[in-house]
């Protein structure tokens, strides 16, 4: 499958540790499915470290190449923190207080301390226009097309349904798992000749080795009467050899 | 942290099943973790689509950049895996079946059809090096600088481990967790002058948002007597708020 550029995206994520090992990233999983929901194909996914070069440099060309950019990471309060002020230099845009995010966590932390710390979640790009947070109060931003959001995935998950309308939707990628329960070796040859019939159809195959091995196949397409066609063919194939 | 060249890596993700979200990736995790305990920084990860031209420049342009490079999926035997044809071409060799693997999977496939499908995971690069795979025979192999495994993270496992002997060591990457029980904002602003004095040590900050919100502060460095220094600080921080 082919996407026109409008309806293709790039997932960033930024975080040293994904990078370590020590964190496995949940986000790309979930921004794709929502978005594969919504029509976008989301092409490739970068994780880089919190380090302004390289996330200038990512931004700009992910923005040369996809329609919709999200990032993860780096916008909380602490040092290495440094997303929106990296952003602000993608867009040359002055990095300062955003007066509704500011206001916002100045009333979640009335009776406590409203540090550096807590205020500087507040700076972004000045053309930033919010994604709320109804969790932590944080706001995230979006500048044109690069929607900016946080590392934690259970903060991440409430903020990007507020993108639902914001994002243009293509057709909706539909898509048909099917458990062959064989392995992967026995149904290459053939699977090969269907995916050949279908070209708007991608074919993933997916082999696991549980407890007995077995190989998971996977149809994906905008095409609802081809998708169908060619899960019947999948599906007879099977057959031959159970 | 800076690290020399030799001592990094790049790891690109190969597989459209990550990018369409169905599934979540935990091979790069795994695959940092041993490269941490040996002094080797992953600086990248890329997750791309079962395109070659795609691969091939990913390729490329992380062997300009890294000294090692692992590549997971698409090395089975169904239309899709198309990784180890790439790489043959970002070498510029021969695309072949390989003596040993070749024989190593018809052996395992003795007492069945030893299909092309089969036969075609013996294929790889004319110069490629085995990397044994005691769980289902099919290699994974190395060109040079370029390792290229399975996606399947429980073979991909088990793998892994025959290199070993192959990578050199760099100096082991010390990693302390400190789960302070406080707000990542309570910690900022202090932390980020620990931070400022030990330039050597990473010091990451990972809030998280449980039953309970709270922190978990990740010191890295190859330092042992600076990140056993920077930890005694970290922790009288956490004291003063507790």
């Amino acid at each position: 499958m082919e996407f026109k550029k409008e309806f293709t995206a790039g997932i960033i994520i930024i975080g040293n540790e994904i990078l370590s090992g020590r964190t496995v990233d949940k986000n790309t999983s979930f921004i794709a499915t929502w978005l594969n929901e919504k029509g976008i194909s989301v092409e490739e996914v970068r994780v880089i470290p919190d380090k302004e070069q390289i996330i200038i440099d990512t931004v700009n060309e992910f923005r040369s190449k996809f329609a919709y950019i999200f990032t993860t990471g780096g916008i909380g309060p602490t040092h290495d923190d440094i997303t929106s002020e990296s952003i602000s230099k993608v867009f040359n845009q002055k990095y300062q207080y955003h007066k509704e995010a500011y206001k916002l966590l100045e009333d979640y932390y009335k009776n406590q301390d409203f540090n550096e710390g807590r205020k500087k979640m507040a700076k972004m790009p000045e053309n930033a226009k919010l994604i709320p947070n109804p969790k932590t109060f944080a706001a995230g931003f979006y500048v044109e097309n690069v929607f900016v959001l946080p590392g934690v995935p259970n903060i991440l998950q409430v903020m990007v349904p507020y993108l639902d309308k914001i994002i243009k939707n293509g057709k909706k990628i539909l898509s048909i798992s099917i458990d062959s329960g064989l392995r992967e070796s026995v149904l290459a040859d053939r699977l090969s000749e269907i995916q050949n019939k279908y070209k708007n159809i991608d074919i993933g195959s997916y082999p696991y080795f549980k407890d007995k091995p077995g190989t998971v196949l996977v149809l994906r397409s905008v095409d609802e009467i081809q998708i169908k066609k060619c899960e019947t063919e999948v599906k007879k194939l099977i057959q031959i050899y159970k």
